[in-house]
């Protein structure tokens, strides 16, 4: 199998994150979306939707979306498990993992994707007054966060989830899309040096 | 346990014709919506981020957020699987249901929450020019899956999966959204139909 990797971009690189995690080693295929390299011809064949990061398996299998990718991975090396233990784990750590992505990493998506100039030709129409309007819902969300991390050292739990490396993936990209982390939050704090000290951050 | 329900909101109606499927029971506590009991103060400390549908268990355990629901009563009762099957079956559902939530549903949900006139107090700032901008979104990501029910019956494969019930409730939503559906699009009007006539379609 291959993996066609996209860089910087926060989705590719949750999926490095969560590989590292696993300790699974795939082939990266670089695609150059500076270039637009994920809207050409070989891109668009393997995913009509243009996004990366997509995952081609031996015989030809495509699966397309950040989240499909890594619980297929789940499926294929259980431990550690990744997206929670048992009937009601699984269902914390889904749950965990929609709050992050709707309340904090898509907010900071669009507010990058919203007002950033170089994204002018991705995100058609740029509307700035939504991009605005989510660097506020991306802060009070923070605050939430910090109040349920204050009683747990992980965001689903007593172990690490794919919902950290999505919140860990978001909080980083909180700097291209300017938005600043509110002060004294220090329970967030104490989480995303923990997530940046593993091995993995660096994937 | 029990169902704290929003009525015809989308997301609570997700999880009611999932249990219809699952041919699972299990007691609704009804929601007023409009009269935005949902920020009230019960609603509020099961769920801080008001939204419904809320899980919630015999020993008081909260499950919020649709999908997570949903896999919590997969887990209960796995037949009929509307997750998938086996390692890739359950990625691809997974890919599915993102790609309609993501192309689909959220289109939809966006041009009804920012240019509905009843929903100014739920969506602070109503953002009209972003609602606008959703309504080409839907309507092009409806012509992306014709293209893809052409080929099989259900949206991630041969049956149905959980992913087919975010499509339908996304497509009814489309009348309070004032979204039309394209013409010619053949495939999905077989796919829609077929989706109406299952008894869970009244849930």
């Amino acid at each position: 199998m291959k993996l066609y990797d996209g860089g910087r971009a926060p989705n590719p690189r949750r999926v490095r994150v969560f590989l590292a995690e696993k300790g699974v080693s795939v082939p990266l295929v670089p695609v150059d979306m500076a270039a637009m390299e994920h809207r050409g011809e070989t891109m668009t064949r393997l995913n009509p939707l243009q996004r990366l990061p997509i995952l081609e398996l031996d015989d030809g299998t495509v699966l397309t979306e950040t989240v499909a990718i890594c619980r297929y991975f789940e499926e294929l090396s259980p431990e550690p498990a990744l997206f929670g233990r048992g009937a009601l784990g699984r269902a914390v750590v889904e749950m965990w993992q929609r709050r992050i992505e709707f309340g904090l990493f898509g907010a900071v998506a669009a507010a990058f994707r919203h007002l950033h100039p170089a994204m002018r030709e991705w995100e058609v129409p740029q509307v700035s007054e939504w991009g605005e309007a989510n660097k506020p819902k991306a802060r009070e969300f923070l605050h939430f966060l910090d109040s349920e991390l204050a009683g747990r050292q992980f965001i689903a739990g007593d172990v690490l989830s794919i919902a950290d490396i999505t919140g860990f993936v978001a909080v980083q990209f909180m700097k291209p899309a300017r938005i600043e982390m509110p002060e004294g939050l220090d329970h967030v704090r104490r989480w995303y040096d923990d997530i940046a000290a593993r091995p993995s951050a660096s994937a």
